[in-house]
């Protein structure tokens, strides 16, 4: 499975810095790399220790590509666990790319997304939901999901999920053996420790799959839709609640025409904003492709922030809360939260009558008075945005699921215990218990990567970065 | 001069990847990496020899930030010439910025944009010439500019100043020895030779300073407006240059409101292009500021693409080479190319027509016939652009000046030594010519660093990126 062949990436960000990071891993790394390095001190670096570093400069055909550092690491002790040359060269794109071309020239191939990870996995540097950890950690940007990507990483998860596995494999066997003596009916399990070990499975497991819920939100991020009509201040509310001149904002009606997204993170919990296009009829094409789009974002949304302007008019006539209470109905399966702007143009009597008129309705509904020019009242919505998320487990520093993946497996997992557990109550015969508690076993595994397939490996890392 | 601070910056380019690389420089290097680095092996890292690498993880206040690769480089074995330690950790920005706030909260500070280098120069490690290659080799993005910054950086700029420098000292020297016997009238220094090697030292620095004009250029990309009235296929003939779909194409005059720039390489050499709003009588808003920047990006523009369609009507009316005689006088301190777009649709007749039209002017113009939907005449246009750049200098390898300051110093030197010349000529006392000699000497020394000042250097590593 493991591939022969010596591959090359650009580990480092993409773009222009002060230095990049190439990275070759395979059995040719070292031989690939010594074929384009002349090492200041003329050293050949095939005869160096691993993890050392070495200054000299890249050069194929007596043109020098670049003054570079180049840092060895032999195998095992490799990220991959196998040879593995890093050269730190000049950050400017054009060498990056040249140094790779070179590379490839002398025999690398190009590194597919994941594969140095790949390589590691299968090499037995990290099971596979170490791996898959990598992945989050990078793309983590606060402090929760970091945290959650980082116990995950130095085995957290897989410890549990391997501990319960190999109490529950003792039983396996113990159950297979009374197969072998299934003529003399003895119990080798103990059924009643045997109840309870499911019990405690079936409450981790329970445990880690509700911790879902509340994980995919951190590793995501909460979809937050600004809508509303032309004109009522949705890019305002945006910069406002950014602390930045992140959209254009004009007087004139229809101004934002592309849907802007930003993330915020508050309290360590990202949340993705997105402004879109004042909803109204237009016969404007580019504006109405925008409000088309508008509508799609509100189906992405988990939580709609619907912003009214407080006009006098609108005010007096009740037309602004018949308005909410249509955008509350139109979108019964959203957290919506109705924000009334424009405070400062209201008197206390106003905004009480607003108030009163909102109570009515016979739904749940967070109404919140801003002034987004102003910028009061965007504390308080920040702190209503947060209530939406229960940060519980993350504070108590449990374990939590961010991957799709293993939610599957739990789930599966789950409903295999919970047929053993019925099998026991219900007095099952040893041999078909026997097969429900393998399937549980290899949900499992599927999970750490005792069990795997090339398929499910693929797929795994071909939502990694290149490089890594 | 050298700041006794331990600094720190991210060196990798800035957002995620695999990895990212923090860089700390200064005399506490070490001890301050020691204080939030648990190596897995338990060593202290301050007993590791210099160019090793050590795995572990960035720990602070029983807190796991990240587990990291730590370099170490030993003064005076390193870029800046002080105690250096590289970070290299998962390259989620999150992480990034942790790492930094936590080494910044140990004791290091936030280095200056290019602080890095400036220490590599105080401390000797460059000259001041070599210094600035590095800043253009990383903002390289074209073979040309690479070469000329590889050179520059390896010093082959700055020895063939620093040779003529010393041959000039030499004579200084011997001229400053007459001053002490000037009573003898004596010559020490050979007049002949004197003059010989001002000659010398003429023509290589008006060669020097000749390069300029394309070293700029190369260095900067070659600024190319594309302009014309709404809807003649502006954007399409960027698209059609850059051989994607970079800007929105729609059969709607005035689509096209922000000025959109891409760069494209032709053979080596780099075009910076610039689609503008079509110029037009317009009440929208948005559109009128378009156009308002369409102006200024004209003006900026070395080259403008005066695009016109070749409408049937316009043919027969001789409208079309009335609007490019307009355009040509308008921008006479410009190089224009006209472009009749849509030549599909123009009979044989058609064009040969526009063509002997177009030869009554009296001014040299290119003119280019081309299809930018159907994608022909676009190579005939590529090879019009390069035909603009002198690339003489480039084939035949010699050093080109691309940096405003040397240029500025280059000038001044020729202009002291044009005195000297003249003085030695015309009879001039010993005296009075040491002292323009002195003055190109000064010169000369500006370029290398032998000759600088704080606030010539704040200029210089000002230009550079953070981190370098």
């Amino acid at each position: 499975m493991i591939s022969q062949e010596t591959i090359v990436a650009l580990a480092s960000p993409s773009g222009a810095g002060a230095i990049a990071v190439i990275r070759i891993s395979g059995k040719d790394a070292i031989t690939i790399a010594e074929s384009v390095f002349q090492s200041v001190s003329e050293k050949k670096i095939s005869n160096q220790k691993t993890h050392t570093i070495h200054l000299g400069h890249i050069v194929d055909e007596g043109k020098t590509f670049d003054q570079v550092l180049l840092s060895i690491f032999k195998n095992p002790n490799s990220y991959t666990g196998e040879d593995v040359v890093e050269i730190s060269c000049h950050g400017s794109t054009y060498i990056q790319q040249q140094i790779i071309q070179l590379l490839l020239r002398k025999g690398c191939r190009m590194a597919q997304a994941g594969e140095f990870t790949l390589r590691a996995f299968l090499n037995g540097k990290l099971d596979l939901s170490q791996a898959e950890a990598v992945a989050d950690l990078i793309s983590s940007d606060n402090e929760a999901s970091h945290q959650i990507a980082m116990q995950q990483m130095r085995g957290g998860f897989s410890s549990e999920i391997a501990k319960l596995r190999e109490e529950l494999l003792n039983f396996a066997s113990l159950i297979e053996l009374e197969l072998d003596f299934a003529e003399e009916d003895v119990e080798f399990a103990d059924r009643t420790q045997f109840k309870e070990l499911l019990t405690r499975i079936e409450f981790v497991l329970k445990r880690l799959i509700d911790s879902f819920a509340v994980g995919n939100v951190i590793k995501n991020g909460i979809p937050v839709a600004i809508v509303g009509e032309p004109n009522v201040g949705k890019s305002t509310l945006l910069n406002a609640l950014l602390n930045e001149d992140r959209a254009i904002v004009s007087d004139i009606a229809g101004t934002t025409r592309d849907t802007i997204e930003d993330e915020l993170v508050i309290n360590g919990i990202g949340f993705r904003f997105i402004d879109t296009a004042g909803i109204r009829e237009t016969k404007d094409v580019v504006e109405s492709i925008g409000i088309k789009k508008t509508f799609e974002k509100i189906e992405q949304a988990q939580v709609v922030l619907y912003l009214s302007e407080s006009q006098k008019s609108k005010v007096k006539s009740d037309e602004l809360t018949i308005e909410i209470e249509k955008v509350k109905n139109k979108y019964s399966n959203k957290t919506i939260v109705a924000i009334i702007n424009k405070v400062d143009l209201l008197s206390n009597e106003e905004v009480r009558h607003i108030k009163e008129q909102l109570s009515t309705f016979d739904f749940q509904l967070s109404t919140i008075f801003i002034s987004a020019k102003q910028k009061t009242g965007i504390d308080e919505l920040k702190n209503q945005l947060l209530s939406f998320v229960n940060t519980g487990a993350l504070r108590n520093n449990e374990t939590i699921v961010t991957n799709t993946r293993h939610y599957d497996s739990l789930l599966k997992a789950l409903e295999e215990i919970q047929k053993v557990r019925f099998g026991l109550d219900s007095g099952l015969s040893s041999d078909l218990m026997a097969i429900d508690i393998k399937q549980a076993l290899y949900y499992f595994g599927e999970i750490t990567g005792e069990v795997t397939n090339d398929e499910l490996l693929g797929n795994i890392f071909a939502n990694f970065c290149i490089g890594k």
